[in-house]
């Protein structure tokens, strides 16, 4: 690294963050990633590990071998701990401080729980590999404790899943659950009937996958329903407890809870000490950059950005790459004094979400798609989109066996699963 | 399940207990399998977990799925903490007391520290999933680490690896480690060359693979000498701390020790309560029951069974398996009222151990090969014996993606990574 060209320091190695990075290639610049994790991940994929369908490391690539022949990138397993703006610096956990010319903030949203500081541990979300596992391991587990229990109020709150929130998240993990519980765990038990399973879409607002269409959120509801998944709609959730959700209309005792609800802004607004839009977001100017900070950038999730229609733009993956792009060339035009591009301008591709085995929808504006179209055509985007060939063919593998199957590969309790699921259950035992 | 047959209780979802629940299919007995696990584990390939070469779903397939179309048995998530010989139950963790007619105890080894209770926690040994990952994850980070160290001592500390005990997983693992850092890695970080990582073996005896002929062990020496592994004989390790290891005729600092020595049985004899053979085996009778308890048996790792060339039976896959089906079917016979087969006998199948990426040994009695052709044998046994097709099918992809590649599929750091990762290196900038 030669320490005399400009340093521009990308927080985050999400979709945004490493498209900033490649579009940095070229240009005279040393460009430092830093992550709190050593890969990448393929977020849109995350449910299909939580529901034992893909393994880990089918949605995710080391950040090292992503940039590997960007000779200008160095990657730094670290987390950001704070800014110094006046200084140009950012401060991390291991201790050091990481002076930048330049810095990027794309350090993506977490899970919002509107201030229930008990609801996280009864109801993970979905956000990191972490997550995903500790849902398979307590899904599988619940499974387990149903096979084990004799009193039938027990063993049904065990297979009853309840999912809050019913975005893109909600209803991917509403589909992969009833599969999973229907179809793939269907001849497995001897004492239980997993296909009595329940899982219920529990859904504060009056429609499933608000950012679509109507039609379209209809014809999701349908196909949910033909799956066997109840949807709850205009059912806000006033309490969680270690025995189930208490909703608006009732009471409903489940042993799982899935939190799919909002999210919110990681704390760049707080880091930089600058005013938070609507979810912690940063209020950024046309070209991306912080209001007082031309040097400071905040793309993807981070960023409150009007769109082109007058609404605020999602907390998707083509939106954080698209602003990741732009940036990335900013920069470069800036450090080689050329004419800048104009402010940031989103270009919409269109929308997907796939609800099961053989449905989705998607909205291309011009073009609406539902059921088994939509849903190879899904299929098709999320494998080309994966980073590294490895994985596309790994996942490719995976999703054709568990088609023909319905078998699913990943259908391991790890970590401390056992002390788990035994000590839980004979503490019923205790209890009943 | 009908409560008027004969239950078989087994203990352990191992090669053994497999096995043993396999050949129990046709007989009139209710089969119930018990294990801590929701997996059968292919232990021979959990070196290449431990590596990053596989996924821990590659190499475990759920036990429910594997027993799924023998009607007669039943699947029980347990932990079993004790036995009652004399009401013939099993005490479990979960609280119930499982009866049983007939007993198979299966339930293998475990590392055996020789009475050092530190050094578990510095060592970890490689038998479980868990313990998998987790030298994944130290592994990784250690790269990490030394990337971010400036004090060249703290740097080569982090990239020295040390590998106690060279049997078949120790040479397993240096050789896989030695391929990580000299090929995998090495064009990964900007401020180390993993090249420099030095790999260890260290073993008390006085030479490798002790269990093949001395001409074997010495081409494993010189294969692995050839891939830059270090391997130092008749040393016997002292004492083990947190910056590396004394041993005999000096000390080795190193970040990263991996325990490949001794297994001890698992606690069966405590249990049994009956005096225990070396290595806290059971001796058992010539039909592998238990003296005194004709309905116990025990097979695999903790049994001791003198071989037919007059020396104890190792430890191995082939065993296992062969003492369970020996069992299996010594128990169908018994119920039915047949005439039993006679004492077990061990038919040896030969036993492979491979070193690297294209070398291996294998040593059939009448003929022994080395080499390529050895590991080429190596790997079609172990894909044919992987249970589950997609398995086959998805670790056989990423063999050849590995081979063609010098790629890892699986360099996932995950767990509480991060936290470990940063802090550490904080700790050790303060210290230094």
């Amino acid at each position: 690294m030669r320490n005399d060209l400009p340093r521009v320091v990308i927080v985050g190695a999400g979709f945004g963050g490493l498209m900033a990075a490649r579009a940095l290639a070229r240009a005279p610049v040393d460009v430092v990633v830093i992550d709190r994790h050593n890969y990448h991940l393929f977020q849109p994929l995350l449910y299909q590990v939580a529901t034992a369908a893909l393994s880990p490391a089918d949605i995710a690539e080391p950040i090292r071998v992503v940039l590997r022949c960007q000779r200008n990138a160095t990657v730094l397993l670290d987390e950001m701990i704070g800014i110094d703006p006046e200084g140009r610096a950012v401060k991390t956990r291991s201790g050091t401080a990481q002076h930048y010319d330049w810095l990027i903030l794309a350090t993506g949203s977490r899970y919002n729980y509107f201030g229930h500081a008990e609801w996280p541990s009864r109801a993970p979300g979905l956000k990191s590999l972490d997550d995903a596992t500790l849902i398979r391991r307590r899904a599988l587990l619940a499974f387990e404790e149903a096979e084990g229990a004799s009193d039938p109020a027990l063993r049904q709150r065990q297979l009853t899943f309840v999912l809050v929130g019913a975005g893109p998240t909600g209803v991917e993990m509403a589909g992969a659950l009833a599969e999973l519980a229907h179809a793939t765990l269907s001849r497995d038990f001897r004492n239980i009937n997993p296909q009595t399973a329940r899982i219920i879409l529990v859904e504060a607002g009056p429609r499933v996958l608000a950012g679509f269409p109507e039609k379209l959120s209809a014809f999701a509801v349908r196909s949910l329903e033909r799956m066997g998944v109840e949807v709850l709609l205009d059912t806000p959730i006033e309490a969680i407890d270690d025995h189930g959700v208490t909703a608006k209309g009732g009471r409903i005792e489940a042993a799982n809870v899935i939190w799919c609800a909002g999210v919110e802004a990681s704390p760049v607004a707080q880091w930089l000490d600058v005013p938070a839009a609507k979810g912690g977001q940063v209020a950024v100017a046309p070209d991306l950059s912080v209001p007082g900070h031309p040097e400071i950038f905040v793309i993807g999730d981070a960023a409150f950005v009007i769109g082109p229609v007058g609404t605020p733009l999602p907390g998707l993956a083509p939106v954080a790459k698209q602003q990741g792009h732009y940036v990335g060339k900013l920069i470069a035009c800036r450090v080689r004094g050329d004419p800048v591009p104009p402010s940031f301008r989103y270009r919409d591709e269109g929308a997907l979400a796939t609800i099961g085995r053989h449905s989705a929808i998607a909205d291309f504006g011009w073009i609406r798609l539902t059921g088994f179209v939509a849903w190879v055509l899904w299929g098709i985007v999320h494998i080309l989109f994966l980073i590294g060939f490895r994985n596309r063919a790994s996942v490719f593998l995976n999703w054709v066996w568990a088609w023909v199957t319905y078998g699913r590969g990943a259908r391991l309790i790890t970590g401390e699963m056992t002390t788990l699921a035994v000590e839980s259950r004979s503490k019923e035992k205790q209890e009943a």
